[in-house]
């Protein structure tokens, strides 16, 4: 998505040949209304899934802007799927999976309660990031526990060189991803649809 | 907000005479069509700040979606506090402060970088529950060490028998909620400005 490949050129900082910072627009201060255009890209991308789809899963925290905003295109409820444990509001029946962060460097479970994905449902996993891919793995298991169906996955900014994306299209899982990063070398940005290079600003950390 | 009263009335669950889940709507499911009525309600409520506000600020994970919802009205970005550290793609200067959890009880830390809330900016705080105040006392703080305005806290669900709205508005904040609990004995939540009694299901957990 060109609109998406300019914001990314233009304000994302490479902090590492692998951590992008998009905290200006996407998971920390968040341009609702760029969200909004993003969420109705994926209405376009899953047109064919309009109507169909019962639900929109994502994780907490930096999934659920841009599920919100998906949701309302697809006018489905948006389910995200808890970290931790402990929570007096938090239904006990849960599906769990046990989740990699890759920013984070530990292992966390996220959980969704069993009366909110049926079996029989058809769910569209959305999500900021694709990177290794362990996210995206711990919301298929649910939907794979909940004996619900996967209509795919969309993700925001897939980090092509990373093994995620590549992994779940092996398996057949259907990942549109509204950008694809090639690589992040010298702090210079490759897509991978598109011959432009872009060169955000180096991080100054 | 009569919508709201009606839904917590019909599907909200009193787990204690302190916990109400509202997480088949709010806080876990989301139905956004109903966030974004929310959304418009907040813009009606602090419609003198249309055009004052510079930024919206709650806490994830659960603030974010009305956040948004809101944000879309006041056509302001939203920014929202991280809990803990140690995340590679999180600016390093940040704004923190700690915040204890009523539903999960313990305490944290919450962190807002330091570049996305300037002197000056006049900011509105969203949040889905406002109880004991802990997260919205935690969020003025980060405000004030920002040598940013308060413009008010908007809050979805208020209960009114805990101290925070009040020891809030003591303090001379403007705390708008959509809904005000007054109890919630007996698995009935009485709302605090009106006179209908509702019975939602007791929770069978």
């Amino acid at each position: 998505m060109r609109l998406l490949e300019e914001r990314i050129r233009r304000e994302a900082l490479v902090v590492s040949p692998d951590v992008l910072r998009v905290d200006m627009f996407l998971n920390h201060l968040i341009d609702a209304a760029f969200l909004d255009e993003l969420g109705a890209e994926f209405a376009r991308v899953f047109a064919d899934e309009i109507g169909r789809i019962t639900k929109i899963l994502t994780v907490e925290a930096s999934g659920i802007a841009i599920a919100c905003a998906a949701a309302r295109h697809f006018d489905v409820p948006v389910l995200f799927a808890k970290k931790g444990f402990g929570n007096k509001t938090l239904d006990k029946d849960v599906y769990c999976s046990s989740v990699f962060s890759f920013t984070k460097e530990t292992v966390s479970t996220v959980s969704v309660a069993r009366r909110f994905l049926c079996p029989g449902e058809r769910v569209l996993v959305i999500d900021d990031f694709l990177a290794n891919g362990a996210a995206a793995r711990g919301l298929l298991n649910i939907i794979e526990q909940a004996d619900a169906e996967l209509a795919g996955v969309g993700i925001v900014i897939e980090k092509g060189f990373q093994p995620g994306g590549m992994e779940l299209r092996a398996q057949g899982v259907r990942v549109e991803s509204l950008a694809v990063i090639e690589s992040m070398g010298d702090g210079r940005v490759t897509f991978a649809d598109s011959e432009a290079l872009a060169a955000p600003q180096a991080a100054s950390i």
